[in-house]
This record gives structure tokens, sequence and C-alpha cells, in this order.
């Protein structure tokens, strides 16, 4: 049976693990180390870095794909492996668009997907001057690096966008700047992709964000139209055949309004890998995001992506302010007292604040009531006390 | 969080890992070898004999729970072991009626559980008393170690009767019969019990056997009377509580024709663990038999058993005469290529005849044509071709 290796050890090496070991596949992981959250659980684990050529090489001995829990290898050591033959499934030409925000943005907008107006920023005399274009809404982001919200600012006025600005830029951090969009909301698109071609994107998921983290999916969205839906999808679909993505992409849309008072869409950012805003699909959909990742990656069909119930949603168990002095499985055993249908996932990850440990999917009928349960389950284990 | 001890790693062992990381439940495994199904995918094995004590001491030490993947441990070292103050899900005084065909029988026949006419068997002279007694309508079984349909006899005639428990009691086989019933067909009620006394009832299943082998299950059975499905479910429960069963027990049910032509059932067999016949709830269930296992022996409140869809069937994966020059991940991809729903789960293991190396589960609308679906899935992936 085919060997895939995963570079990184995150919770989404682990929900792969899962799916590899039940369509009795075999993962091999190179991890940071043997506590991550995926090496905890694995049977094939090298120990490593990501950065470093000589630890690669190994994790991907012998091989039949090559894969990632997350976007930070270095391009030009894939194109090193990809040169001694290594199967590196998304390859780096599409990775690139899901490293950089800049370089994405402007290949969207060379293939017509629809992207808030944005600017490379080189010195304070860019970042003012496109402040001027769109009247003050500017959202100023690094273009690498960033996650949970971390690397990007919303400067108030002209000075602050200055300040801020010799600042980062000061410090070394490349930067781009986008138009700050009024949002109705946040949406996420997500579709597998084969080397042979084919694509299966699954229902289109509101996703809710905290202080830039996701909180919450439902799936699928409410009220969404099905003529943006299926806008949404197709975009999906498209930006993954024209970048040349393989496995699952995430597509990070803005619901907004245009100027007609129209909801309409946007892309905020692109995942080459399993996404947070697709977690729901392990309960609530034929085909988890996991295997259909495994799946994609070795070249196989891909599985069906319809749903198992009228609406799902995940909501995220984030380390709270402190630990709760109830144990987590005490805590587990209040909430399947309470939900007997929720389906709770940890990651085996030691308490942070805001740290994501954890997610829970909960299937039902109605979203608002699902929404609220879904909701309840995940503070109590945060929290150890209902909301 | 908890540790679960799992005595044995075959195929079960293997599901109940998975369940257990997505949960963030720790297995480990008490396996006989490094390559046995389960031992290949966990991360926490030793390697020992359960025949042997120090090895279970070893396999147990610092669980919250010990369970098991199959029946075998010798009664007398799990008394010594709860002696020792160690949690053992189910204990000995319930699995001893899943060891003992004939212990389980009289206990049965104590607490009003429909079972066929059965005798102990300790002669030449028992058998033939029996066989007079029934009219012929002999099976003949040994009370301990038979799996898959070894260990059942259906003796043709007076003579061969004889000769046959002759010969068994010299090897030193003990024995009992039982009336052979003219099956309609074979059902299995499961049931997932905690220490506390929770339980939950899954949905009774039809399972088909060939040549004594389980090779395919449908859930719900199709066309079985709610009234029969609830005495079904009931007796499953009463069995589970009379018993003291903790964990997922099946009981293993014929379905006949009683005298007035009305749908009966009576008690074959019990399994107190996950079983064949329930694989099916990994994928057309909110919570899967491995779970809800592994939640059982921890105590923890039981999962939903509602189904995910109107039918899932499941159809065993087992060795042919010979393995197909085509490669598993070939016959995968043909199987996926045809049935995208299609759910396939492999153990880990190499080809022997009538091994059983995977299963795979589809779910659908329509009871046949799912049946076919499935059954001509698992044929493919069996002998790389078509039926
Ligand atoms: N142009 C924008 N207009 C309005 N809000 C924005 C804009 N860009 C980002 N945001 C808000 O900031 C959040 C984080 O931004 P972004 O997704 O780019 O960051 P990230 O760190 O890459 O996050 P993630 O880890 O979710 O990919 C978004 O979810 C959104 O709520
Ligand atoms: N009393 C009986 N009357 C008719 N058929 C019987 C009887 N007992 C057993 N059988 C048939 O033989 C098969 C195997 O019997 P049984 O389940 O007792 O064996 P086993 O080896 O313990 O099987 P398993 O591994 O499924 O528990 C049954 O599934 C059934 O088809």
């Amino acid at each position: 049976m085919p060997v895939v290796a995963v570079i990184g050890a995150g919770q989404l090496a682990r929900m792969m693990q899962t799916e590899a070991i039940e369509v009795g596949q075999s993962i091999r992981l190179l991890a940071g180390a043997t506590d991550s959250s995926a090496a905890q659980v694995a049977a094939d684990v090298i120990i490593g870095d990501y950065t470093d050529l000589e630890d690669l090489r190994r994790a991907v001995d012998g091989a039949d794909a090559v894969t990632f829990d997350h976007e930070h290898v270095p391009t030009e050591h894939l194109r090193t492996l990809i040169s001694e033959g290594v199967n590196v499934q998304p390859g780096p030409d599409a990775l690139v668009n899901a490293q950089d925000k800049l370089v994405m943005r402007k290949r969207l907008r060379e293939i017509g997907a629809p992207v808030p107006p944005f600017a490379a920023i080189e010195s304070v005399e860019d970042a003012e001057a496109f402040f001027d274009a769109v009247d003050g809404a500017v959202c100023l982001k690094a273009r690498r690096g960033g996650y949970d919200g971390h690397g990007v600012w919303f400067p108030k006025d002209r000075g602050e966008v200055g300040a801020l600005v010799a600042k980062l830029l000061e410090a070394g951090t490349p930067l781009m700047a986008e138009k700050k969009v009024t949002l109705v909301r946040e949406l996420s698109a997500m579709v597998a992709r084969t080397p042979s071609g084919e694509v299966a994107p699954w229902p289109v998921v509101e996703s809710v964000q905290t202080d830039g983290i996701c909180t919450e999916a439902v799936a699928p969205a409410p009220g969404l139209s099905e003529q943006l839906a299926q806008r949404a999808r197709q975009l999906a679909v498209t930006i993954a055949e024209e970048l040349g993505v393989t496995g699952v992409l995430a597509v990070e849309l803005f619901e907004f309004e245009d100027a007609n008072g129209q909801a309409d869409i946007a892309v905020n950012e692109l995942a080459m890998r399993p996404h947070n805003t697709g977690h729901w699909t392990q309960d609530g959909c034929v085909t988890s995001q996991f295997e259909q990742h495994l799946r994609a990656v070795l070249d196989y069909p891909l599985g069906s992506v319809d749903t198992t119930a009228p609406v799902t949603v995940m909501a995220n168990v984030l380390g709270g302010d402190t630990d709760p002095a109830e144990p987590m499985g005490r805590r587990m055993a209040q909430v399947w007292q309470r939900f007997p249908q929720a389906k709770i996932h940890l990651y085996g990850k030691t308490h942070r604040p805001g740290r994501k440990i954890g997610h829970v999917n909960l299937s039902g009928d109605d979203v608002e009531q699902t929404r609220i349960d879904a909701r309840a389950a995940a503070h109590y284990l945060v929290h150890g006390r209902w909301a």
C-alpha cells in the first residue's frame, strides 16, 4: 500500500492519520517533536526540521507522495526534492500562492478571480498613497507567515498607517495593503483536486472569525443563495485548476454588499491542505477533507461530498485564559451527557490561551439550535461550565 | 486523558485506535506481534502473550480501563488483575458467557432469553439421545474457541453424530449440541452499556453468513417488523444488564418461523466487544461501535445511535483463493471510481484465503441497490474484477 509523507505534525496531520489508518494507507510524519499532535499517535515518525533539506529527504524517502500540514516548507527545497524524483503534492508553483499574500492576489487578479483592491507596500509613501486611494479603509498584511489574524492590521488614520508601515518595514516584514471590506460575513469554499484533474467541491460554509481566529463553521452556509453558492464553488474549482493545486484547497471568502446592495464575494485567503473550515466534513459529509486530501495527493478517484445531515456546525475549542480544574475527560462527559450527538475531536495538545486544542461537530435539522448547541458544547470544553 | 489498555491487536483494536485518536484518548495495545493489524498503526504497543499474566500486567500498568479485542484472556488472570485493582471492562463474570457456548446458553435460559433446545455432550450416548430428541436436527458445537464457523458441525445421521462426537471428545474438545433451526435469516442486536448502567441499543441488522463467516450486514434489517425489532433490542439490553456486560455487546440472533408461521427470534451467540455486524456504524450512525465501546468502558455517557442514512450495507472483504495481480491500491481506485460514496476500511493484513482483510460500508436510499453495490465493491477488492 502507498505511503504518504506528511511534512508537519499538527492536528491536520493527526486527523489525516486516522483516515489513513481506516483506508489501510500508511503515513510517515516529519515532526518537530515527539509530543506534537500527530506524532503522539503515529507509528512512523521522523523527528526533524522542515527547513532542513536533509531532514526532508529522510522523511520522504520511499514515499509515494509528499504533502503538508502547513505551507512553510521552503520552495527551493521542494524544487530540489522534485528534481530528485519525489512526488510533491501540491507542488511549489501552486504552494507559493498560499505562502505569499501578494503573489496570490496578483495571480488571482490575472485569472479574473475577485479580490479586494490591493497594493504592494514597499515604503511609507506606498502605504499613504493606498490609504488615500481607498479613502482610509486600509487593511495591512504581512505577505508571509501570518496565521489566525497575526500579521493583519487595521490602522485607523494616515498617521497610524505611516508609523506602522515604517516600523514593520524596518523589522524586515514584507507588506501589502488591501482595501478593508465591509463584511456581511465570511465564507469558505473548499475543493479537492487530483493530479489527473478530477475536482470535487464541498458545499460552501459560513465561517465565523473571532479576533482573527476561526471559531465556528456552519455547513452549508445558511441563507446563501444557490446562485452565489454555485459561484463560490466554481471559483474554488477555477482557482484549483488555474493554480495547479492538488489535494484540498480552501478558499476563504468575504461576503459583502456591492454598490447595488447585492451580495457579492471576494477572495481573502488560500490554504492548500485540509482547513479548519472543513472539519465539519468529518461528521457531516460522506468523505471527510482528511480522507479526500490523502486520496487526492495519491491521485485516487475522489469520494462523494454529499452531506449526511441538513446542517452541521463545527465549533472550535480554543484554550481559555485559564485551564479549568475539571479534567478534560470529565468535561467531555458533561458535554456528552447533554448532547449525545456531539462529536468531540481533541488534538492531544496541552492548554495555552487561544490555542486550538480541539473542535466539536454537531449535526441537526435546525441551523440556529445546532449553532447554539455546538457553541455550548465547545464553551463547556473550554471553561468547564455552561455559558 | 485516560488510557485504555486493549488486549489484542486485530482489526477491532485497530478501529478502536482511530476513534481513540479523534476523541483525544490514548490506547495501549497488548499485541502478539509488531505487524499485527492494530500494532502497525499504534504508538503505544506492548508485545506479549495474552495468556501470560506478567505480559498482561505490563500492558495494563497505569491504564484507566482494560478491554479486549477478543474473548480469550484466561478468566483466572482477569480475576488476579482485578484483585490488584485493575479496572477490567467487561469483567470475567460477564466474559465467560462469550467464552463458553454452554455456560452462555444455561445462563440465557435462566434469565428467560430465547435459545434453541440444547444439551451438554459428554459422551456419544448424550449425543445420540439429543439426536433422537430433536428428530435428527442436530448442530454440534465446540464449547470454546470456535470462530467464523470453525467448531460448528451439522452431522447428517445418527452414525455421523456418534463418530464425530467420539473423535472430538477423544481430542479433548468440550462439546454441546443444539437443535438445528430452520432459519429465515440471521440478525444481530447490538447494545453498549456502561458500568453505571446506561444502555444504548443500535438498530437491529440483518447479517448474512456464508460458510459460517459473516459476509454482509444490512442496517436496519430490511422488512423486520417494528415489534420484532423492538423485542430484539430489548433482548440485547436485558442480556447486557443481567450478565453485567460493559462495553459493546453483540447478540447474534436466528430469525425463524414458529409453529404458527410467525416470525420469532432466538439467541445464537454473544460477543462482548465491537463485532463484525456493527462495522456499518462507522459510516451509517452518529456514534460508531468503536467510539461507543471506548466511551462505555471508561464510563462516559454514551453517544447517539441515530442513523445517518436510510440504509447502510457492510460487505466484508475476505481474501480470495488467490491474491489478484492488481495491487490493492489500484483495486481501491477502481471501486472508488465506480462508487464515490463507498467507504473502504482495510486492516493492514496480508492476503490469505478467507481471511478478513477489510470491509466496505455503503449508504443509500434503496436496500436492494445498496446491497448490490456494496457486494460489487467488496467483490472487486477481493478479486480485482467485477462480478
Ligand atoms: N480586507 C479585509 N477587509 C476586512 N476584514 C479583513 C480583511 N482582511 C482580513 N480581514 C479580517 O481579518 C481576519 C484575518 O485575516 P486573514 O485571513 O488574512 O489572516 P490570517 O492570519 O491569514 O488568517 P487565517 O489563519 O484564517 O488564514 C479575516 O478573517 C477577516 O475577519
Ligand atoms: N442451531 C443452529 N441452527 C442452524 N444454523 C446454525 C445453528 N448454529 C449455528 N448455525 C449456523 O452456523 C453459523 C456459525 O455458527 P456460530 O455463530 O455458532 O459459530 P461461530 O464460529 O461462533 O461464529 P461467529 O464467529 O460468527 O460467532 C451460524 O452463523 C449459522 O449460520
